[in-house]
């Protein structure tokens, strides 16, 4: 079965998630929908209107405002999946798209990216086999933490950079201890914003629950060619344990090429959940591997 | 529901997975069976009496010999779970055991070690993602080839290294093509036997399938002191993709602890497989990591 398939949010993420179903056999692109108005592409307050023509809709708007909303709101009448990464919030919108989703015959795909998503999936299978997980992100833009940062009023333009402690890293491969905690990262913010905004926007930032918080944040003021100048869609990250006995990383040259190759991989599992009426909220630990492969599983045994 | 388990092969494996089992609180230990006469432990011919008294058989034999032949006489009348890891005849042995499980009412688990196991997985997510798998064994000591040349008649003694070649590794990093096969590893054996016997020990070793055929191989003649000498549970790997994307590592100390570590982890899926009478051969693709988890799954997202 090859699912009709919409995208909703048509930013990096909306655009690479665009690219690889174009790319792939797997789905057949009906639309695109933003709150933008944009060439060839729907309005976001129109897309009840293809209720019962797509099968599929892949949540590609930001975690920090819209996708829980439009997660809640669209669950009601379509099979969705997210890349959603607000870690605090996840178990409760995760738990109301179950049941949200049960109740109206949908299928729900929650947090599938790298992290929330592989990220997840390997603390989960270094604590099963009783290997403590340390995951350190970066040195890499975060465009989730971007996102935040841009949605300040009087921020023109902003990137973040999330930075690992490296002497941590070392530690915990050497078998020493480590304090945990926020403190095993630190968050550096570049942002472009008139003069006399800079101090209440920093204050903002550097308070912000869940995105900055309790971590170690450094906020750079910048003109906007500088701005551009730093600007990169490369990521690192990487989950580790005591003395590096079992270690899972990535180096992305895009992280939102990365994300939608995640997103679209796992989505291959939806036909399957769908036709079948296994109604509910899944994340990658609900999953076998077996739902997303192109090839026999005893190739790769 | 609290698994009565036995343990099926008294080596290195069998004890590293006694040693879990009595650490752990999934499963009560009811007996061990080896072919060989040791203290405490019963009789493999007489492993047919605890029909109805263990749910569970952890196969540790060897994968040359042993696994195939315990694997589909036991099937007939206990649930198991093995990590039989001779890659070139895994499909046709699974593909018997899902036939006789689903006939006698039973589970098997197979393939559950490091590789086959949890690398399997990681080629199988890789290409799932769309980055082609490279996978590296060593520099370490090989237990199932160890285990092959001891196995030969004359031999009194053996060690089987591993040792990828480093060379291939890099380039695979930096993004450069590496020819693909059995030239991407050699196998470094040390030998104790009888001189006359050397010519025909080194000839079946270098000419044995699925173990030595084919690859570089290097055969030194040691005695028994030197051997010894040389002897660790430690070994490593990992599976890579191209330019390093996405990298999967184990850097372990004891090998057979390890695997114990895997075996008695998934083993934690069986119970609700037996429960619910979905009665098949499973491998790692086949189970979601959330049936091996301790802890509740929003913990890791």
């Amino acid at each position: 079965m090859k699912l009709n398939v919409g995208i909703v949010g048509y930013g990096n993420l909306g655009r690479a998630v665009e690219k690889k179903i174009r790319a792939g056999h797997d789905f057949n692109l009906v639309a695109i929908f933003s709150k933008r108005d944009l060439p060839g592409v729907i309005n976001y307050d129109d897309v009840e209107n293809y209720k019962g023509k797509i099968d599929l809709l892949f949540l590609c708007g930001g975690s920090q405002n819209e996708l829980e909303k439009q997660g809640l709101r669209l669950i009601k009448n379509f099979n969705i999946i997210d890349s959603y990464d607000n870690h605090a919030r996840l178990k409760t919108y995760i738990t109301k798209l179950d049941r949200l989703s049960k109740q109206n015959g949908k299928v729900a795909l929650c947090s599938f990216g790298w992290d929330p998503g592989l990220f997840s999936f390997m603390r989960a299978l270094f604590d099963g086999l009783g290997f403590k997980p340390y995951t350190f992100w970066g040195k890499g833009l975060s465009q989730g933490h971007t996102q935040a940062i841009k949605n300040i009023p009087g921020v023109k333009d902003a990137i973040q950079f999330t930075v690992p402690s490296i002497k941590d890293i070392e530690k915990i491969k050497n078998g020493e201890k480590v304090k945990e905690g926020k403190n095993l990262h630190h968050r550096e913010c570049y942002v472009v914003t008139a003069k006399e905004d800079r101090d209440q926007v920093k204050k903002r930032i550097i308070s912000m629950p869940d995105y900055f918080e309790g971590y170690k944040t450094t906020v750079h003021f910048v003109g906007q060619n500088k701005l551009d100048s730093l600007k990169t869609f490369a990521h690192k990250g990487q989950v580790i344990s005591a003395s590096n006995t079992i270690n899972f990383s990535l180096n992305l040259k895009s992280n939102p090429d990365f994300t939608a190759g995640v997103i679209t991989s796992f989505a291959r599992a939806a036909a399957n959940l769908i036709k079948n009426e296994k109604h509910g909220a899944y994340t990658i630990f609900d999953l076998p591997i077996s739902s997303i492969l192109k090839r026999d599983k005893f190739e790769y045994l």
